[in-house]
């Protein structure tokens, strides 16, 4: 299936964001699509997400949101989708209906459906051995950590990227889950995996979002 | 921007599903597509998902998983995603690279990155406060459950689906979560979020698949 019309550019892209959340990933993904966009900082620590003009951009008081032209956009892994399709000639999604999408739209729904779960998962069972807690385990509804990590390092030991030979919106979003728990000292058994991660810090993309 | 060729149908389709798992939302997708399809049972209560045969299907050992023509998929957002594309004439899922579309990938994204985990920490709470336990919140990280219903019910006050006027994907995605909440009698409080439920339940396809 071919993609017959590329859209024009929007008049403007504004993403809303603020450091260490969520929001590095579309940060991430502007900066590899090389597009102009203006960044407005939502001070979480100065309340600035729960003031009526931010509750009109995210109903929910979150970060990241993307503004371009006249659509309003939220959820780090939809602002990602629809840029990979709107941006077809920076080819970070594989085509429609064609076997690496599928490989591609796996990725991207294990990212926040099973490998930010399982991740999050590891860090309350952290704080519960810490803390002498009780931990109240949600059974074969969340993946495990060790297992998702297995399943992501044993791909990476056979190809450079996630969904194949070439860099996708899926190594982003993947990418920024494990910056996360690589920052939490969780990847030290995972060695193809650290040097996936390494390599994507590398890209010049990476290297203006370092910061965030 | 046109899709400009359907492909040609798939020599099979299997779903490896269980009842009262994910696997649900795929079976439900495929009913409202109305493909032929076989559904292999994977006897989680017998262990089936550990079994050699089956971690060849999917490494994790979890349900569902699609097998088409040559292609093997799972995580059930992919699953929607993938078949929703595939199958145009179905209009599940809106044309790439317009507002709706935009819009569709919001509720996607939210269905398993904020919603699901929303309702899974709702019923982690409830068993803390059932059994006495000290409770480990994982702060903003998550959304609370409260908001994510409050924001949806809103948005169902003035459209009859999620996306708008028309049924998409988006509904059985967040459908599947809310029936599951619905469940747990989670959703006394959210009359609009009530009837488009009740109305998604009259659809043919989800009549075929109610029991699972």
């Amino acid at each position: 299936m071919e993609i017959t019309k590329t859209p024009d550019l929007p008049s403007s892209i504004c993403l809303y964001f603020f450091p260490g959340t969520r929001a590095a990933r579309a940060m991430w993904m502007l900066e590899e699509l090389n597009l102009p966009y203006e960044l407005s900082l939502v001070d979480l620590h100065q309340g600035a997400h729960k003031h009526d003009e931010y509750l009109a951009i995210h109903p929910l008081g979150k970060v990241p949101a993307l503004k371009i032209g006249d659509i309003i956009l939220f959820e780090s892994l939809a602002i990602c989708l629809y840029l990979a399709d709107n941006y077809p000639k920076s080819a970070l999604a594989p085509e429609i209906a064609t076997p690496d999408r599928a490989e591609y739209y796996k990725w991207m729904a294990f990212s926040t459906g099973t490998l930010e779960p399982a991740i999050i998962e590891q860090s309350r069972r952290r704080k519960a051995l810490e803390t002498g807690t009780d931990y109240i385990d949600m059974g074969p509804v969340l993946t495990p950590f060790e297992n998702t990590m297995a399943y992501i390092n044993n791909i990476l030991a056979s190809r450079p990227f996630l969904v194949g030979k070439n860099f996708t919106a899926a190594d982003i979003m993947i990418g920024s889950l494990l910056r996360w728990a690589d920052s939490m000292a969780l990847l030290s058994d995972f060695g193809h995996t650290k040097n996936w991660l390494e390599q994507l810090k590398q890209r010049p993309a990476y290297q203006r979002i370092r910061e965030h």
